[in-house]
């Protein structure tokens, strides 16, 4: 048992009670209601959900700052393309290390992944205390051999994490996008889902050109296009991006209820445009936000996507009452976690134990007037307490599971070898 | 003396030599060479130009997160100017002190300042060991008692700086804007610019609808405008925000040498707009960075301002090359240097020593391959030491001129001053 002593949580000082993977008690809690209590003194810390990201490619911290401020298809072919043909499981495994790291000490504690060699990102994730949902990202490039291929490796992953039996690692099917993969492919992906009752993650409408290819071969936008054959129906489906929508494309969304992971950094950074987010919340629909990987953001502090999510749209609007401060937070927090269908992103009895503590002791935190706008507007992610599935994964900063010099060392080893 | 040893700067491991409040040798620096130093082991960090932030009115930290999301005149009416009016120089020093430390913590170690109550403002200044240039802010709203009211104030408080005698505190001038302020005063300030030798700080084309005003009352657009009566000639000014520009402005612009602070956070959470950098940046403009307040930011973080300066551009004009890491940074040290008139903003012998040092220790700056992409695309901003004129204000996190822990207990208790 954890007890977070007056820990300011949901409006007010108070208890929280922590029993195995969820959260027993909100409220007062006398140290002699319990037994085997390891306390937390909570007196000058706020306590929140832990963030979900629900889009990264997660060993892709290894591709930090290997190039920027170009135009994707050399980005894509000169640098990040020959660096993943070197990858294998051990540099994987260390990369994801790094990337559990970084997240835990910025307050996330799920994340949703697409990428290779899972079996390096589970472990690393198991060790690591994270919660994640993996998906092994698929693409064929329309030929019927490599979609064989790519469907046998995505069931693998699926069975394969399933054998796990780590409640923290969730499998899910990754077909990368409508321009990288052929009809069937995605059909028998509905298909999968449903069979092995895992949700789909699949990046959407990030570029203007993506686009432009799809409509030349199908005739339609992509949405259009995939609702054709019934790619959402029956399905949990998580579109990363969607930066460029028609108005048939949100129906579409709404009416399949479409989760959206907003990416607004990368999508910035590649220059790829701003998604329309205001129209999508006024149709109720479930916006999420994800970092996407290291190698379009650079980094993996989800708190910088909550305060680019509520300004940025104000500023391209020109309406400073859009997305307030709370919205974009839960973004972050129970858009993210109805997305994934865990019961996290509150602090409530019952919930998973995802928890994050933040000393309000920082400059930018002062004055204590208003708690949810410093988190949103002021706060820069350094966290200082995570508690994941019950169990603390970093006290006072210091992450607990994974030893941080290690991990720092063995990155600039793996990255050695990608870039020899 | 203080020697910097075996520190990651412009490009290399060597040693920095600082004596007096200057940068004196960059290379190899034997211990036998210098005597009474304080040696500083630099072989875990990265050394930068500490960053000049050229907007702020630094006392509104205690207006943070007051209030969010709201219209303009709703926010200033119901919430800024009301508890502005109760500000005096005990609550605008507190406010300056607890900016300061935010300030320093996270590598700024110059900042253009337009505020009240300068005595309160210099006094946390000297103390805190910070750098700034001051201005008054004159607003006369076209009342000519009130102009020479305001003229005399800012005459005043330039030759009180310039009395302290302390070379880390610059005065200057401040008419607030043209929409505030009367031709009359406006020309005044010029000739006072001149006979002070100090620069002119004013905000310019932050939103629509103020140029709006200054069109209908003038026939011009606001530069024409100042232009038209020899405003901008044989003066150094910084003109805040200029979010809406015509190519007309853009030229005088130009002609007359005026240096832009761009404020991007604050122009989008106040829904002003973007300002188009890239264009200036085609005609060789300098720009540089600011924060603006933190009624309307939240917070002093310049990395914040660099890394959004970098992709927002990008993502306006979906052109992935414009505004290269480089150009960001440059923004918020050489450039705002260049405006300020100090010799600063580059790590160079014979420049002041304002440095400042990064543990590169932290998970988002591995792996250790581009410096300039990790400062500008995946760095939070909070640095480990920093040296302002020759001095060390902050050690390892720990600021050293001012008690953080009073300052945080007094800027609470000014708070509740204002909102009572």
């Amino acid at each position: 048992m954890i007890l977070i002593k007056d820990v300011y949580v949901n409006g007010k000082r108070q208890d929280i009670l922590i029993e195995g993977n969820k959260i027993k008690k909100i409220g007062e809690v006398k140290k002699d209601e319990v037994e085997d209590v390891e306390i937390i003194d909570g007196k000058k810390k706020i306590a929140i959900p832990g963030l979900i990201n629900t889009h990264t490619h997660i060993p892709m911290t290894l591709f930090r700052g290997v190039a920027d401020d170009l135009p994707l298809m050399e980005w894509l072919n000169n640098y990040i393309w020959p660096m993943e043909a070197k990858l294998n499981e051990k540099i994987v495994y260390w990369g994801t290390l790094l990337g559990c790291i970084e997240m835990i000490k910025s307050g996330t504690t799920t994340f949703n992944d697409m990428y290779f060699y899972l079996e390096g990102i589970a472990k690393a994730v198991d060790e690591s205390g994270m919660r994640a949902v993996l998906a092994y990202g698929m693409i064929d490039l329309f030929d019927e051999e490599r979609r064989e291929k790519e469907l046998k490796n995505a069931e693998k992953y699926i069975k394969y994490i399933n054998e796990l039996n780590n409640s923290r690692i969730i499998p899910a099917l990754g077909p990368h996008a409508p321009y990288t993969c052929s009809k069937e492919l995605l059909m028998k992906v509905n298909e999968l889902a449903k069979k092995y009752n895992v949700m789909i993650h699949i990046h959407m409408n990030e570029t203007l050109d993506e686009i432009k290819t799809v409509k030349e071969k199908t005739g339609m936008e992509p949405f259009v296009y995939l609702n054709s054959f019934g790619f959402f129906d029956n399905v949990n489906v998580i579109a990363a991006h969607c930066v460029h929508l028609t108005d048939e494309e949100i129906r579409i969304i709404k009416e399949k209820n479409i989760n959206i992971s907003h990416n607004p950094i990368s999508n910035l950074k590649l220059a790829s445009g701003i998604s329309p987010i205001p129209k999508l919340l006024k149709e109720g629909i479930n916006v999420t936000l994800g970092t996407d990987g290291c190698g379009s953001n650079n980094n993996l502090n989800l708190f910088e996507e909550i305060k680019i999510t509520a300004i940025l749209h104000k500023g391209v609007t020109l309406d400073p009452t859009v997305i307030k401060a709370e919205t974009a937070f839960n973004f972050a927090t129970k858009n993210g976690a109805k997305a994934l269908n865990i019961k996290a992103g509150e602090i409530k009895e019952g919930y998973l134990a995802d928890i994050v503590l933040i000393n309000m002791d920082k400059p930018f935190l002062y004055p204590k007037e208003n708690i949810m706008s410093h988190l949103v507007y002021a706060f820069n992610g350094f966290v200082d307490d995570v508690i994941i599935d019950g169990k603390i994964v970093m006290r006072e900063g210091k992450i607990l599971a994974v030893d941080e010099e290690k991990v720092y060392e063995k990155a600039e080893e793996m990255y050695e070898i990608l870039r020899s």
